[in-house]
């Protein structure tokens, strides 16, 4: 089986959130960086768009097919490498927890913030940093009502789950555009400490090899 | 067991995409109206933020539990009621596929053109017809090189999935806006396909309790 190739830029919260993933996983990868700024973006070029036809970062190649969008390369990984440190809690109302919160990030939050969207919003007068912290700020809200009530030493009890893969990278986000997280104490104590963690650091934005 | 009660608001577009699996899933359940727009929203009064922190219509209690986030629930049913009606194919990289569909809709797509988000184009001086009408469009573009690969008579294959689920609400979102669908000829052919069958008109917003 060849290794598995993560179609990546450094600064993407959504490749990262696969970047840790893979780290805690223990799955070997090539890293082929995706500049998403230079000469308009290599994402929109005909050879990426050919691999991932949203023009978005990530895409893993992984066992003879090439999967886009950061939570269906998640879910896969927790399908086909079910010996592999688990993402998802058994019991299936934690698990209905988990994806609650990813898709509050994945979902409400960073689609309505990514690079595109943000571009757009500047083309039609609005000011960039404003839109991001107001998006930001108002989900962040939502998550913080939701981690009090769930929460233990990770996003969900006191295991790892793909809850917790999201929140970080969001998390840099809303460092990035300057949200106060103060007044989100659970969002700030989790993201503290998950930090710490390997897999975390392994995956931060500047430990990959396209960081400028 | 007490029965599942949905809250709902008809013209939601992630509402529908419940009401289409619980109907293909023959799961009967009560119906409970959140209005998104009457006196400021309902789904932002305390009752109803209790339920879900999010302030967003879908959210099923069942089991026992709120779930709140449409991808949250219709991961829920799959797992929850494995003897129904399958909305996920069994082989892993066709699951991805179709996750990876659901996610260009639910997260790159409706998000970005929901009610909130446009009012916010609006007050910064934005027209929300012309945006809603740019994010469909750019999305359907990688949506439809997607299907066109990878539909038959349903958007993977011949199964109906979760990709089809959220398929045609969102096709409901581009007539909304005015995008125009002969761009799109394989969506546009599976969403006539599919509009006919009966947990599709069971679920259409024209036939909710709360249409006005």
């Amino acid at each position: 089986m060849s290794v598995p190739v993560l179609y990546s830029y450094f600064r993407s919260s959504a490749s990262w959130r696969v970047r840790i993933a893979l780290a805690y996983k223990q799955i070997e990868y090539e890293y082929r960086a995706v500049n998403l700024v230079k000469d308009g973006g290599e994402q929109k070029q005909a050879a990426y768009l050919a691999l991932n036809p949203s023009g978005l970062v990530p895409a893993l190649h992984i066992d003879g097919h090439t999967i886009g969008q950061s939570v269906a390369i998640l879910e896969y990984l927790e399908e086909a490498r079910p010996d592999s440190p688990r993402l998802l809690p058994r019991d299936l109302f934690q698990r209905a927890v988990v994806r609650q919160i990813v898709n509050i990030i994945v979902a409400d939050t960073q689609p309505v913030q990514n690079l595109r969207v943000l571009n757009h919003v500047e083309l039609i007068g609005g000011n960039k940093a404003d839109w991001a912290k107001h998006w930001i700020t108002l989900n962040f809200r939502s998550l913080e009502t939701l981690l009090a009530r769930h929460a233990g030493q990770c996003c969900v009890g006191d295991d790892l789950s793909l809850a917790d893969v999201c929140l970080v990278p969001q998390v840099g986000n809303a460092n990035r555009f300057g949200v106060d997280l103060a007044q989100f104490p659970t969002i700030q104590r989790l993201a503290a400490a998950l930090q710490l963690r390997p897999e975390f650091k392994a995956a931060h934005p500047d430990n990959q090899p396209d960081k400028v």
